[in-house]
C-alpha cells in the first residue's frame, strides 16, 4: 500500500491532499503562497492538530520565499504578518502557534541576510515535518503496549496519516497494535458535523486492511454498555498543563462513557500538543464554527431554513478522566501537572 | 398556527404526512390497505412510538374494511394475519403490539357478524387516537410542573405532534412549559442517523415559535458541562416493568451526562408505552437498521464504499438514571417496579 502523503514540500510549493473531497476523490492542490495555505486550513482541506502545524510551517516558508523585502528587518516583518494570518485560521490546536513560533525564532536567529532567513524557514518546516513523523513512530510503539491481545478500540475523528506528518497519533497506536496482533477491530465514531471518522478514518483503515465498524456518535453509549470494547483512544488538539485535553467535540462524552463502563481512556499526542502556558482546559478557546455545518450536509439542508445551531468544534475533557497520555517521550500518568512539566523538551521550547 | 396532523382517518382511508420529506415538503399520502401502512411504518414515513401504534390501528381497520371473508372466523383470521404483518414492521416500540392486541380483542368481542367486527376495528382505532391525544394533554400538564422558570431543556429525536396523536410527549411538556413561561430555550440533538431532531423537532418548534438551538448529538457533553441546561427530557419507545427505558439511540448517553452534571433526566410517555410483561431493558429487542443509514446521507455516501456500520435504532437507559417518568396518570418516581405496576389501567390491559 502506498503511504498517504497529505502534505509535501515539492520544489518550493506545497502539495496538499484536499481532505474535503475524501473519500470520493483524491485531489491534490498545489499551493504557492501563504494565503492559499491559510485558506486551506480554514476550509479544513488540511486538518488534524499536528498536520495544521506542519501546513502552517510550510505556509510560512512560502511567505519567506515570496517576500519582496530586501533587508532583514523588513523581511522579518513580512514573515511575522504572514504568521499572524496563518495563526488566526484556527484558534484551538496549539501546534499551529507552536510551529509558527519555532519558525519565527529560526528566521530571527539566521545571519543578517534575508536569504539565510528564507532558507531557515524552509529547513525548519521540513524538520518539523520529519520530527512529527518520528514522534508518531514512538507514540505508536509506546501506545500499542497498552493494549492487551484481542480487544476492540473505539476512536473519534481522524488521527491517522491524514491528520499528521506520519502514521498518526491515536490511529498510529491502533495501526501498531493491529500489526502486533493485539487488536481485533476498531469502532469509529462518524464524528459529526464534518464526518472525519466516516470520511477519513474509515478510508485510512480500509487502505490498511484493519477491520472497522462505523457508528453514529451517539451509539457509543450502547456499544460500551454491550461490552467488548477494550479501550477508547483519541488524539488531542491542545493539552493544558494540568492534563485537561481539548479534542474534537464528542471526546468528552466518550471519556465520561469510558469511566462509566470502566474502560481506559487514552490520549495520544506529540509533546508539541502540550501547552504548559495554559494552566487548565478552562482557559482554552473553543473554536465555534458556522451553524451551516450542522444544518446542512453535502449541500442539502437537514433542518428548516433559519434554524439556529451551536457548533463548537472541540470540547474539553478534564484530566481526571484521562487514564494516560501517550507521547513520543513515553506514557504519562497522573498527576499530569507533574508528568507533563517533566517533559524537558517541552519545557525548553 | 394550524395543528399538525400527521395521521387522519378520512372516509375509509388513512391520510398520512410523509415525514421522510420533511422539513422540505409537506406531502400527504392516502393509504387504502394495510400493506401500504406497513410499508409506511417500515420506511419511517410515519414514526414515533405513540404514532406508529395509531398508524398500525388504522392499518388494521383498513385490513378489516378490505377483508373478503364473509364469516366471522375467516374474517378474524384475515385480520390476525394483517396484524402480524403490521407488528413485524418495527420490533422495539411496544405501542404497536399494544394497539394491535387491543383491536384484535375488540374485533373478537364483536357480535357474530363480520360487519360488526369491521366496525369495531374502525371505532377502536379512532378511540386509540383520541385517547392518545388526551393522554398527551395530561402528560404535558404534569410534566410542565417539573420545570422551574427560565431554564433551558435538552431533548433528542422527535416526540411532538409528529410522533404522536396529539401535542407530543417530551415535546408536549416542552410546549406546555413554554406556554406557562417556564422555559427559555430548547436545545435539540440532531439525532443521527435519520436526523429526526433536525428535520422534525426543529420544524415543529419553528411552527410553535419556541426558541431552539440545534446541536450535533456529541455536543451534548460540552453543553451540559457549560451549564444553563435545566433538564433533559425525552420520550420512550418501551418502558420495562423495572423502569428501564428504551428510546432513540443516544438517549442513554444523555442520561449518563445528565447524572454526571446533576441535571434531572425526565422520560415522558403514555402508559401504553409501559410493558409490564418485560421485566427489564435487557429483554427488549433493539432494532438494528441498515448500515446504509449511517454510511450515506441524502443519497450521498459519507464513508468509503464497503464500510461496515452498526446501526442500532435505540438504546436502553437503566432505571437508576431516570429521575421521573411523566405519564398521563401522573409523575412516577423510583422505585419504578412499584410505581409502574400501580398503574391499574396498564395492569388491566
Amino acid at each position: 500500500m502506498d503511504e498517504i502523503r497529505p502534505i509535501e514540500w515539492v520544489d518550493g510549493t506545497v502539495r496538499l491532499l484536499d481532505q474535503t473531497r475524501l473519500p470520493h476523490e483524491e485531489v491534490y492542490l498545489t499551493l504557492s503562497d501563504h494565503h492559499q495555505v491559510a485558506a486551506a486550513i480554514s476550509e479544513l482541506r488540511v486538518r488534524g492538530a499536528p498536520l495544521i502545524g506542519i501546513a502552517a510551517a510550510y505556509g510560512l516558508a512560502l511567505a519567506g520565499q515570496n517576500a519582496a523585502a530586501a533587508d532583514r528587518e523588513e523581511f522579518l516583518s513580512e514573515v511575522r504578518a504572514a504568521a499572524h494570518l496563518l495563526e488566526a485560521t484556527r484558534p484551538t490546536a496549539v501546534n499551529l502557534s507552536w510551529a509558527l513560533s519555532r519558525l519565527l525564532s529560526a528566521a530571527a536567529a539566521a545571519p543578517d541576510i534575508a536569504d539565510a532567513a528564507r532558507q531557515a524557514l524552509v529547513t525548519d518546516a521540513l524538520r518539523i515535518h520529519r520530527e512529527d513523523s518520528a514522534a508518531q513512530e514512538q507514540i505508536s510503539r509506546h501506545g500499542a503496549q497498552l493494549l492487551s491481545v484481542g480487544g476492540a478500540a473505539l476512536t473519534i475523528c481522524n488521527t491517522g496519516a491524514l491528520a499528521t506528518g506520519g502514521s498518526g497519533t491515536a490511529l498510529g497506536v491502533i495501526r501498531a497494535a493491529w500489526e502486533e496482533g493485539r487488536l481485533s477491530r476498531v469502532f469509529v465514531c462518524e464524528t459529526r458535523p464534518l464526518l472525519q471518522g466516516a470520511r477519513l478514518t474509515a478510508w485510512e483503515l480500509q487502505r490498511l486492511n484493519i477491520p472497522h465498524t462505523l457508528i453514529v456518535d451517539s451509539a457509543a453509549g450502547l456499544l460500551l454498555r454491550r461490552g467488548g470494547v477494550e479501550c477508547v483512544i483519541v488524539g488531542a488538539d491542545r493539552i493544558a498543563a494540568n492534563g485537561d485535553v481539548t479534542n474534537k467535540v464528542g471526546t468528552y462524552v466518550l471519556a465520561i462513557l469510558a469511566r462509566q463502563h470502566e474502560v481506559p481512556f487514552y490520549v495520544a499526542a506529540p509533546t508539541s500538543t502540550v501547552d504548559l502556558a495554559t494552566p487548565s482546559g478552562d482557559e482554552i478557546l473553543i473554536e465555534e464554527r458556522s451553524a451551516e455545518e450542522v444544518t446542512s450536509f453535502a449541500g442539502v439542508a437537514t433542518a428548516p431554513e433559519g434554524t439556529a445551531a451551536l457548533n463548537p468544534a472541540f470540547d474539553v475533557t478534564p484530566h481526571q478522566y484521562v487514564t494516560a497520555i501517550i507521547t513520543e517521550r513515553g506514557v504519562l500518568r497522573r498527576p499530569y501537572n507533574r508528568s507533563l512539566s517533566s517533559l524537558s523538551r517541552v519545557a525548553a521550547r
